[in-house]
């Protein structure tokens, strides 16, 4: 597939400049994506800039991708052409391990491979994402979307969806639980949606007061302002769970009183945190961590929302846009998840 | 019950020093019990020394303590004169809370009533704990204790051994599962014998490489360094719980990746830690905290260490000695809990 078109970062100091390169042939269990929508992850942001140190350059960010099926290979079983279809944060695991065999791929023993940034199998290199007009992809990591939604609202459910949906059904979730989620932006967002689909009582946690009526309207029962401690107080010792979505070093102490007996806060952002152990132990508390979800896990997520009609809150951008978005979503100047239309990259 | 002879810290720069006081009268649920042993806790020597800001002065600490009923109120239904018995950490709670009626008084919603240093509902001020020739108690916090074991040696079970032993239990630890304990003081050389017993394959996981013979000869089948990078690597995603013994502030992050996936580290110790929440999130891993036990699961402790012939390994002092005592635990020299036979403070 030569000459396919996108965005990529050159190096740590670079936005994002415009970028050619061949994609690798449709092999027989392949589907080649015409991209429509690309969401803009925050970690799309961390691997332009090289944040976390394993960026090698140039690097096509994008893992919120929706298309529609232009080619299949010979052996294809469950696609065809003209398929209105999705792609995560993985392309590729090993298939055999204890972890793929659970549906847990993103937790493979050989590593995920990753939509973009991971050491490509096929082509060599990394492997590069959905900022781009097309992509190709194994069918056994290619989810299918429903043409009941809003295509380009549907974009960010592959990563911020995936992300707080998978804790929210492990931990079995649903009527009769008190739920915070904790932060409202691209996660957050999708967290409160969830929760409440699910029946639970969802209590929107915040440090920023004015983002309650926005969470009210997202589907949040209660607003709790983190910072005030009297109100903390009333709420101590009442949440089944606390889905912590806060992407920055910050201190989770505060939020430990809040939790029931034996109950959980789970982090899906990956930052170091405060902890002090005394406030697990006096109701022995747990903290654990959540990590996107597996395959089967992400279509069952997609089909959830068909059926409760759940998108994301979205912004739409040009692709010419993605630097100035990028800069407003580290400023958290986004409500809630930014989608480039990949038309206007076909078109320039 | 006055002049009762004692031990107590005066204020924070004392160490312990003679004392004298009245304990309650024996109440119709009380029974009276001399004091023959008493553990020496690192919990007395943070009281003592108020490192943890709580204390009023003066303190008689202590709260593993063995001994025999020597009188009994009229509607005491379990003991009678002469039973051997002991008392843990709490002496009484609210018997009437969610927690209380879950036999998990430690978690009583009005506050467990610690056996020294909590407010004293019927005498006023605080409760006095066992560094002493007698104490009274509700026969409902009185713990039963084989006439089988070593008597003095079964002094710490009643906190070492029941903040050990109830991870262990409410994780479900069995046979077919890899457990790591971390640290080998008096609390980690209980958690080898009880993981040991309940039949799980053992790993003493420690700083000290010279703690390794000791360690099996407790009942550990492995020793990791977990300086040792390459034989920390060797036993990545591995263990199925963890428990971490360490009571200073430490880095929790390396121990982590030890974990299968889903599994979880128990910190008993209270002390801030380093945590990263990508090693939670790589693998849906938890962390969760424990606090001693409830009454019921305390027998339950002490009727196990009946059946399987378990107490802990002790160095005998005599009261005078505590000062000395005190320094060499703050040094973790002790091999691997002080016991105070208390006849030296009779006789003195």
């Amino acid at each position: 597939m030569p000459n396919t078109q996108a965005y990529a970062a050159y190096n740590a100091k670079d936005h994002l400049k415009p970028y050619a390169f061949d994609r690798r042939a449709v092999g027989e269990t392949d589907v080649q994506i015409d991209i429509e929508y690309c969401g803009v992850c925050h970690s799309d942001i961390h691997f332009a800039h090289n944040d976390w140190g394993m960026t090698e350059y140039p690097i096509v960010p994008g893992h919120e991708i929706i298309g529609r099926i232009k080619a299949v290979g010979d052996k294809v079983k469950n696609y065809k052409v003209g398929d209105l279809v999705g792609v995560g944060c993985m392309v590729d695991s090993c298939h055999t391990c204890s972890s793929c065999q659970k549906d847990l791929e993103q937790f493979c023993e050989q590593g995920m491979t990753m939509t973009y940034g991971s050491p490509d199998k096929i082509m060599g290199g990394v492997t590069q994402g959905g900022y781009s007009t097309q992509i190709v992809v194994d069918e056994s990591f290619v989810l299918r979307v429903s043409e009941k939604l809003d295509t380009k609202a549907v974009a960010p459910l592959l990563c911020a969806g995936i992300t707080t949906y998978s804790p929210l059904r492990n931990w079995n979730i649903g009527k009769g639980d008190k739920v915070g989620i904790i932060g409202l932006g691209g996660l957050g967002h999708m967290g409160v949606k969830f929760a409440a689909a699910m029946g639970a009582e969802v209590v929107m946690i915040t440090t920023s007061p004015e983002k309650g009526a926005d969470a009210k309207r997202l589907g949040a029962h209660e607003v709790l302002v983190s910072t005030n401690e009297e109100d903390m107080a009333k709420h101590a010792n009442s949440f089944d769970f606390l889905l912590n979505t806060v992407p920055v070093a910050h201190d989770i102490n505060p939020y430990m009183p809040l939790l029931k007996i034996d109950k959980t806060m789970v982090l899906v952002g990956a930052t170091p945190v405060d902890l002090n152990s005394m406030n697990l132990i006096f109701g022995r508390k747990h903290i654990a961590g959540s990590l996107i979800g597996g395959i089967k896990e992400t279509q069952e997520m997609l089909d959830f929302c068909a059926e409760h009609n759940i998108v994301s809150d979205v912004e739409m951008i040009n692709m010419q846009d993605i630097n100035t978005a990028f800069e407003r979503v580290m400023k958290a100047d986004v409500k809630y998840r930014f989608v480039i239309d990949m038309q206007s990259l076909k078109q320039a």
